[in-house]
């Protein structure tokens, strides 16, 4: 499984991922799984992957190929002219791998099994930064006021803390403090998540490549989150008035 | 869906169910999750229920009906000798009922269709109070210090703070806070749990029905709670130190 956030904040974009990869418990693999396209001072495109390993990877490797190929007539990912465009684009590709994988295979359960979602978000000169969640079905929905985030993969464990947490006009500090603590109630409760855990952030504007990091298991904020939390949290229980028996 | 969650505390059992079931989104209902046996000062057996309803009613009908023929020589819930056997009859139930509904149907997916979990708990004169996570498939697993609570149905949304939060030795009004906020950071997120909710104890040795309530979706406690809740959560969040870019 997988575990990633993109946060629409009043800043900019924040995205984070986790890296695990497995194929059954004793079949487990570190991939990354954010991605980043950019042309400085005009665009920054950053996706990130969750389903299929074989899938993610073709989608990734098609979006670069096309780049990579001028004289190509395939649009490409930097000559898109909006992010509208570029989910569209990202979309396409996603079903196409997809699709192919299924039609060149019989059990009638494959379409499952190749699936895979998508998180893309950036900015491109003209517009604001957007956010889209991709559908292996090629179609995309984009964050809104009203749905400020998205999530893919193992998506339930730290969702209740970011419903609670998230604010739009959070700093990229406090937003980096809420998705550790999303994902720290993940991994404290599902396997198939893993350190290290990559971050990246895009502030409205720069057109470049924000802040970005690794979280290794062995983090000392991170440690320091993770201990902390417990204590927050219980203290915070425990400010609440004990239920009282009639 | 459904979500229930029985605790092991050093005082006894608690036990709390949601009621909704739905069949879409627009075929809803309120079903009570939560049933009980007792022979009082001899034993007390309480199960909850998540899965297929038409399964667990016949689980539930058949149970019932033993008990209340008493000539016939099928077991009963009410004269097994040890929770250890009441589990096993549970599960044996569980399994037929399941069984019977597959083997009439030509779907190969019916299975999971059919399906239901069970947690069934209590004490029987001569043991202590033991704990259970029944199968669909018959078997089960029982309650230990690693493991001292079962969550059946949407169990994602609610568990990290179940992790978090849960000792050994919380009195019933502390567990009645906690099982509430795990419910809340459950109701916040999956329309198909529904208010209201179904609360019992069993106090070790009392070999009675402890403390029983439904708390209704206007019950002031638990909206004292769950809007205290954010705010304490946000004061967590808050009291712990900002992520600081290098």
């Amino acid at each position: 499984m997988t575990y990633c956030v993109g946060l629409r904040l009043d800043q900019g974009l924040i995205f984070m991922s986790d890296t695990r990869t497995n194929a059954g418990v004793d079949n487990i693999f570190t991939f990354r799984k954010m991605f980043t396209w950019s042309n400085p001072g005009e665009r920054v495109i950053t996706m990130m992957t969750a389903g299929n390993l074989a899938t993610t990877q073709a989608v990734v490797s098609i979006l670069n190929e096309r780049m990579k190929a001028p004289a190509e007539r395939e649009p490409s990912l930097l000559r898109a002219p909006t992010m509208f465009q570029v989910a569209k684009m990202v979309g396409a590709t996603l079903r196409e791998v997809v699709q192919a994988q299924v039609q060149s295979d019989d059990d009638p359960e494959s379409a499952s099994t190749f699936s895979a979602t998508v998180i893309v978000g950036g900015q491109i000169k003209g517009s604001e930064p957007r956010l889209f969640l991709v559908y292996p079905e090629g179609n995309f929905i984009e964050a809104s006021d009203e749905n400020p985030f998205f999530q893919i993969g193992e998506t339930k464990y730290g969702r209740p803390i970011l419903l609670r947490g998230y604010r739009p006009d959070m700093s990229f500090e406090e937003a980096v403090k809420l998705l550790l603590l999303s994902f720290d109630s993940t991994l404290k409760a599902n396997l198939s998540v893993g350190m290290p855990l990559d971050l990246q952030t895009y502030a409205s504007g720069s057109f470049k490549v924000g802040r970005e990091k690794r979280f290794e298991a062995s983090d000392p904020y991170y440690a320091h989150l993770s201990q902390g939390w417990g204590d927050a949290l219980n203290a915070a229980i425990k400010s609440l008035d004990d239920f009282e028996f009639e």
